[in-house]
């Protein structure tokens, strides 16, 4: 299978971050932004970087853009360029246009022209340390739904030396340790037997208020 | 335990998102920002917001910023104005600072001031996006380590109404489904008799090199 | 029949023309401009003029702009307040809106959004005003369709005095006079005895290429 | 007879429309703006484009305009440049000077210049919007007189399949059916037996009052 | 006779010169600037100076321009403004309109507008001053003709003591001494006896050649 | 005796009018001005003209500027670049230093620095202006003392065919005729037999007040 | 004896340092500067602080600013705002005027204006520092010629416990120290017996030839 | 022992005064500042000036900066350049990192991110000219301690001629003459017959107290 190919619009922090992990995941990335300085400081770290106007559909042509499989629009803040192009590449037949919104208004216009996958970045990030900062021990989350979440915590210091048998969150807590990560590897689907050592990482999955109920008793120990 | 209190200072999109979640969380939030216009939008939606100048030390004192637990910088793009406050919070003496940045170097420059955390909310966030882009039915996912992850993926068609014992995911390609969301509800740890619907959400647990195995052999089917 | 509404948003030259229009036509028109001074200028001369940021959602509805039977849609030259206004305006339920477009691209976005009726005054008025420039007689004209117009030509000199039976135009070119306006009056379907005095305006029907053999020989008489 | 030519000073929206317009009609046109992006883009779709100040007498000397038979000022908004600009035009002796004019002053001061005819397209614009929104079936019209128009309309559902002599709109309500304008072409001066079909487009020639009443009629039925 | 009325638009440097100096004079002056701080410095020492927008017909009206003799035009830089201002003062029935003019062009455009006399203040006094600079003597001149002048010159010292009958300017140059100005007066229609002093300042008629020469002959001694 | 050379800093509309002069005059002239295009403009026109930041003594050393006999300070309104330029002509030892000024306190700066000259052009324009507007037919005048001066006027139509015997100035009103431009030339010192026509100009000489006297009586009849 | 009394005017960073020193050292001061905010936060902290435009000389008397004894111009920058200050306090009567002065062209200005002393912070601070720099145990000096100083210095480790008899820095590099500062307090005028301690400080009068040798020779110890 | 280099980044009027200055004391110096202007007029008085970004790391390694012995951050007023250049000098390994702050809390900043030393010269000079303003005859001073210094005085005319023994201001004041600076050379440690003479330099060394007595005396006399 033929690996996809991602043009990027809008190399700020967002844009190029989400460029370069392309990259390193292995694809290739067309970058284009209006800003010559941001584009030569890019050029040798993406498949190809070029300096464009993506608001003219001949210059979205000449670049080939047609033929890439998703396109990214992740400019910084001009909403007015950022639909312009949206549309451009909608009607350029590219499959998949992924585009970065700034406000619920934005992100409702870019729906309404047909972009397949708004993203919020900044509000998205905003939610996620704010869930981290009132859990200092906890490290990423999934929300599963709105209800249910798996979650990375550091093993707090009144859990040393404690196995899962022990600890039977299951029974006490309703919710299941799915993975430990010691400093000698990950123990996936631990058992009763398996120790839980201060500084460890431990992955957990339950219903939010089971979670809850978990980290209360373990700062309370 | 008295609940912690928040001061966030730059009220832009990142702040404001964070702010607003620290109160969905039911935390205290006093929010500042130079801009007037932002403080009054969020005025009903935070515990107090005010306009201040946070490079001013009794400007910060005549607020109580001391009192609080934790705070925030989370300044647009002012470098200047991020670092004087970081200097000023610490000073105060509040107990975790955490603050945005928006380059490496200025990342560098908070640390050194004794800033707790440093985050990059907007390379963070491309780097999630990207994984997102190359897998699409990659709903969400943690990085337990350079080699081990979990990801919550969609269940594609060439699944539908298999069981798990069918699939056997650990024995075929050596990682484990943890959970899986169905429209009824979430299972943890699903027995071989559990059924796959397309569109089900299953969450995965295994080594990368593992998982891109079973997404192959899947998308392959 | 309870007439029509209008809420006329941005009151620049062709907004303030169409307002001023609207109500000289007996309709309520609500003017609506970010810019106080076009406001106060206009305030005594529409239903209402009120100065407002028309992004706003709530500022919107707090104006009861749902309850107007079309909305237009008439900024200068800023396309992103154009657009996002646009999308308000329809998800705000009234029935029709029209807007301006100052671009193709622009009028495309506009017309994706759902805008009802897409108009570019400047273009349209450059048309117009090149066809009278080429025919210094014509004071106006319709394009029935791509072959056939009705022009509102001056009788020129060479004319003078002859009645429509002498210059027999059905016969001669293929095109008919529908009306003479003279200075005492209009006349509908002249018969063969009305008489032509130089600089009366007579309205023709034809095909273009007959319409233009018809000028031909005129000029040329 | 030598085809006129056009010298058109400024391109903006409705100058390059005009000028286009213009080509399509077959005249050669020279284009002139002080944008070197606007002429650039419009080069190769006009007779000559040019760079240049049109405000130097020298630099019109050397493009020769003297030698064009009809000069259009259609700058944005510059008055002072096109005021300039219509004095050094009349004074080269250019036989005919049209000028757009933004505001009632401009356009006195333009006349007390000698400029043979001065247009207002944005406030024109807008009164024929006015009138084509406050008659959703009408497309197009000329006003003859204060008091009699032509009106351009697509024939409503009631009148489906009527024939003119049934609608008889001459006796009824003082007003003619020129033409209609079928799918199948243009018909001028039906009879009485030619039939309307819904969505044909009849042409009207009557006085203003009695056009309404002819309109109002058929919206009720 | 009733004195004149003045009304001075514009008051930079020399209009705000040439308002006082009529004050001086002993006339009425109403003062009209755009920029408040101008008219506050001044409103004490005109009849009245009003901040005010000359562009506007209605503005002029409601300060009774219209019942001035005359007006002047002495905006600094700004074309428009000077344009459009002129018009309306000549609109408006004002006898006698001076408008200031900075270019050629400005000055033609004023011409055409009907304007009575257009001034050209720093063209004519550079040209003063270049005469003075090229005659350290010269006081001040008048240009009768393109041939003839009246200068105005320090008596420089190798004409001390001598008298008008040795010095005998009429006879030996073609130029004649119409006045000397002592310390102790003037002396009109100096006689043969009447004796210079170095320092006095003489008056001097004829033509550009002789004056020239009777001042070469003058440095020469 | 060889010819006087000139530099002007400063090309705006008062410099390069005196620059022209000079020129015409027969002198040599450098113009300088920080502003390329003007230089431009002037460069066939002067005998030198060049770019320079005239606040650099280096530069001007380099351009020669000490073996200038005049140097004219004529900027617009940069009082620093003004004082400072002025400075350095003084200190490089030009003769003469003549410089404009554009506010009291400017013209009073220059003279403590010790330039030779200050001359104040719009000021003394708008007191000449003045003198003309209050004597329609006044064309020039100069100022001999506060209470002597000699005017160039208009012969106004009341004085038609009457020679300077009857008008009598010198006995009716203590005011001398010096000179009367007629159409065929000029008449110094004319006799009781010269007759004035309608449209000759006189020049007058005589105290202020005689020549009012003299100037009422001609209007009153 | 009355105290003199300072105005200050241009409260930046230097100002407002020599301002607020001057405050200390007992005297009083008034401030003066045309940024309100900049007045605002020094109004506490001087005698009178006033927000003015001192370039106007009306402002400067009702001020009273000719009774002050001594004038301090202190613009940051704006050399045309210091010069016009200058002045006019030099014309109201103060007996004495200090200014700041940016360049030496500036400074030339301000001495030609009758400034009694020019000073230059910035270029004064850097040669200080750059002496400090290449003597890290120099903490201060005094030049008293070209050739001689007093240098104030840390001692060094080198030099621990040794006492001025065994040093003799007279007779050895010609130098003398005229003063210990240690801990304990001052020792004016050592004897032979006093001891130096490492970070004791020394006061050294020489010439600079002979403190470079003796710094030398403590160096390489 | 070779000598030190030196770098300094900022080449304004303090940094440009002092890279001069240690250019003259013989030591090498490498300027940076990113405005081209400054470099290119420091460029043949520096050993090198460079434009350069200093906050870019490997622009600063390209110049060869972790080789010089000694940097100096001295930037005019750009807190943000100022912070990260210091930041990246420390980073490279620079022994001794100087820096300008601007205000108390950019000092802070620049202490915590380890500079070695922080200055403020604009600060310093304000008080250094402070204590010369208000003692006219002080030249220069060292402030030892809080309580004593060395001051640097001209003798006053009231002194002329008293030797060092009748003035005995070690008795009578507490303060001791360390040297006078003669026309004819410095005296260290003068002797009781030592004349004063009107004009010669004193350099005293006492608490400030008794200075301060001694200088009233002086006065008084």
């Amino acid at each position: 299978m033929k690996k996809q190919q991602f043009v990027v619009i809008g190399l700020g922090r967002f844009g190029s971050s989400l460029a370069l992990e392309l990259m390193d995941l292995g694809y290739e990335v067309l970058g284009i932004d209006h800003n010559e300085e941001i584009v030569n400081e890019l050029s040798n770290r993406l498949t190809h970087a070029v300096v464009a106007d993506t608001t003219e559909e001949e210059v979205l042509k000449s670049l080939g853009v047609r033929n890439f499989d998703c396109g990214i629009v992740a400019m910084g803040s001009d909403i007015q360029r950022s639909i312009l192009t949206a549309i451009l590449l909608k009607d350029l037949g590219i499959k998949t246009v992924v585009a970065k919104a700034i406000s619920v208004l934005h992100g409702r216009a870019l729906e309404r022209l047909g972009v397949d996958r708004v993203i919020f970045p900044e509000r998205d990030m905003g939610i996620r340390v704010a869930h981290q900062l009132v859990n200092p021990n906890l490290l990423d989350f999934i929300e599963l739904s709105k209800e249910y979440s798996i979650v990375e915590m550091i093993v707090p210091a009144c859990l040393e030396s404690k196995n899962i048998g022990e600890l039977n969150p299951r029974v006490r807590f309703g919710c299941s340790i799915v993975a430990i990560h010691k400093k000698s590897g990950i123990i996936v689907a631990p058992t009763a037997m398996d120790q839980l050592i201060t500084g460890d990482i431990m992955v957990i999955i339950g219903s939010n208020k089971n979670i809850e109920d978990f980290k209360a008793v373990i700062n309370e120990d």
